[in-house]
């Protein structure tokens, strides 16, 4: 069998758990197994060659901020070979670029294009365990080193693995699963033994932190199986895969998300091509909007409201001063203390009701609800944000998602 | 006037050096030259990254030691683009690999056997300051990173400045050039305005640290102009070029090394094929020998004594015992407490004497001398180490190198 193994900057985090992962790597490969891992960097070194660049310049060029932090990869990926040595295993580290991960040119959130494994499978075929770099890439036309952005190497694994047809993605982390909520909220929470990549996809983009959103993606669209797990237990975590033949829970979880604020663009003439304006001037400044909702009034004017991270909204505003002129709206206003409660399943789809009872769930824990966006198998809703605790404790009880063992947690995550 | 400047660790010891790098660039920028800048790690990032490897390993794999260590230019090389670019210039840093610096495979002292550098001459021809990662190469049959070994951004600096067929080379270091003698020593020791690269290779091969050996040898083959002087100031340094029109002074200096041991290998058979199977042996295990003596006895047995490096002493003993049988040898015997002291200059070859005059000096400061080793432009003697600094003093004293001017060093070499 071949595996994918991920292994995040907390389980790397210091030489003693390096050894610790590669005790585990070794047991997977003396069980017969062909073992990819894809590493981040150590703990806090990103974080320190962050400090060190804002030293020298509070913007650095894109290009080089890149060069910069994907040394910490390389770092931890060569001493994880090494640890790997120590147990009698051969094992060869990659970059990004030597892994043949091929990216487009924007640098810091660069989205990979190809993938060209060749000394990846030559050095499967020749018995190594072979290690690749998470998080980076080389730009196809520049052939410059570029990083896939925040969470890139659960990106970088899913992307290996569906490129060699791997078996299996195996994300390790320091919880143990995909919960039906965050544990520290409602205390009920359990882990689910399995979600759709649907699921899954509807659950990180609505808060849960477990998998990034883009790894999700890549794994929906490529068919890749993904076992969430622990690097702290051998316990069996959350499998994510193809909504085959399995029955459909109605609800898999609650996601909340308190990172993002609400921008509200009040009284924009009601007429074709204003939306357009407003978020191709927003996209253009490579910001990503969330929910949108706009509310119709009567004296032909409309409110466009949206939901965005935080630290994009005043890069937003000002954006969307300038094209106040053009556009015509009465005024732009930032709200920054909101919060949003998502309700994900694969099965609310044909059973109908979700809905309303969850808006009723939070009106009886007293809960005003500003907004509301869905899909097939999701419902968000934007509240307060000193209100967000209580909505996602209310939605999760309503659901009966609270399980009698409770939430056993890896230690990085609860002390965080 | 395209120049390759090389600026070491200490120089780019903390952010603060970097910046003070990027203005001394910058200066030469704006001054209209075109400038490919050649960087070493940051201070001690190489060592810490040593000791972050032996937690895990005593011995690490090549490969994989090569792929951690150069995490350290990395580093270096985008910080120091970073501060360049807020100066208002632009700046690309490149890998080795990146900037076409192809090696052997040989991991931690691989050798340059050719520069692509299509990527560099590119970046100068769009304006760049162009910034690469000293001490690393790609090999060319693996693609796997290397690095070239202890100073070996020194050899990066002048294989570039080489390859783009730079007017000049300029060796940034903590000290303001190359000197008679070490002031530390020998306080009248002064600074020499310029020497050739066969007494500059003689110096650094006797032990003079402020160039690294091969780094002078391929200046030397390749006719690079080398200009040694101080980042601390602007002052000017040391000129080590080709053996031209200029008046030869006999004498340029004495350098002495403490860092090697003299192995003796007692009674070996006087036979055809001895030594070449004791020096194929160390050879193999990559000891490089320095100064070898031969002495014939009258009973058919011979002493063969060598010095080598003092890391080396051990493996070297480990390897000619197990030789003993096959070879014959009575005992070898590792001493460690020597030293090696040299006086170079190019006119000496057209001077007999020297020689003499020099071991006069030593008698008259009552230094014994335990080898002899002379080449046209250098006489070398191993002496006890505890006579070394006596034994500098009085041969730069013979030859009248004393200066009027007491030498000035930079802060970084003094408190060394």
């Amino acid at each position: 069998m071949l595996v994918v193994q991920k292994f995040g900057g907390s389980s790397v985090a210091d030489t003693d758990r390096v050894q610790a992962v590669a005790d585990r790597i070794a047991r997977a490969k003396r069980d017969g197994d062909d073992v990819v891992v894809v590493v981040s960097a150590m703990g806090k070194t990103t974080d320190q060659l962050i400090r060190q660049a804002h030293e020298i310049s509070e913007i650095p060029p894109g290009r080089e901020f890149d060069m910069l932090l994907t040394a910490g990869e390389r770092i931890s990926m060569a001493l994880l070979a090494m640890a790997i040595s120590e147990r009698g295993l051969t094992a060869r580290s990659f970059t990004g670029s030597q892994a043949g991960i091929i990216t487009d040119a924007s640098h810091g959130k660069a989205r990979i294009i190809d993938i060209t494994p060749g000394r990846i499978t030559d050095a499967i075929h020749e018995g190594h365990v072979v290690i690749v770099a998470g998080f980076q890439g080389v730009s196809r036309d520049s052939k410059d080193v570029t990083t896939l952005g925040r969470g890139g190497s659960d990106t970088t694994a899913v992307a290996l693995a569906a490129a060699l047809e791997a078996d299996l993605c195996e994300i390790y982390t320091d919880v143990d699963g995909v919960y039906t909520a965050d544990p520290r909220i409602a205390p009920r929470a359990h882990k689910l033994d399995r979600v759709t990549h649907e699921e899954m996809l509807e659950l990180a983009a609505s808060g849960a932190k477990v998998l990034q959103v883009r790894s999700v993606e890549y794994a929906r669209n490529h068919g890749v199986r993904i076992h969430v797990r622990s690097s702290f237990t051998f316990h069996e975590g959350t499998w994510v895969e193809r909504d085959g033949t399995m029955e459909q829970a109605i609800i898999s979880g609650v996601a909340h998300d308190t990172s993002e604020g609400k921008l509200v663009v009040r009284r924009v003439p009601d007429k074709p091509g204003v939306a357009a304006k407003i978020f191709s001037a927003l996209a253009d400044e490579s910001i990503n909007i969330d929910m949108i909702v706009q509310n119709v009034s009567d004296d032909g004017t409309t409110d466009i409201s949206f939901t965005l991270p935080i630290a994009d909204g005043p890069k937003a505003v000002q954006r969307l001063e300038e094209l106040r002129a053009d556009v015509g709206m009465e005024e732009v206003v930032l709200d920054e203390a909101v919060g949003k409660v998502s309700l994900v399943g694969a099965g609310m789809k044909t059973h109908p009701g979700v809905a309303a009872a969850m808006f009723q769930a939070l009106s009886d824990a007293d809960v005003n609800i500003e907004a509301i966006s869905t899909s097939t198998i999701r419902v968000s809703v934007v509240v307060r944000q000193q209100d967000v605790e209580t909505a996602v404790r209310a939605v999760h009880e309503r659901f009966g998602l609270g399980d009698e063992v409770e939430a056993a947690f890896g230690e990085g995550e609860v002390h965080v």
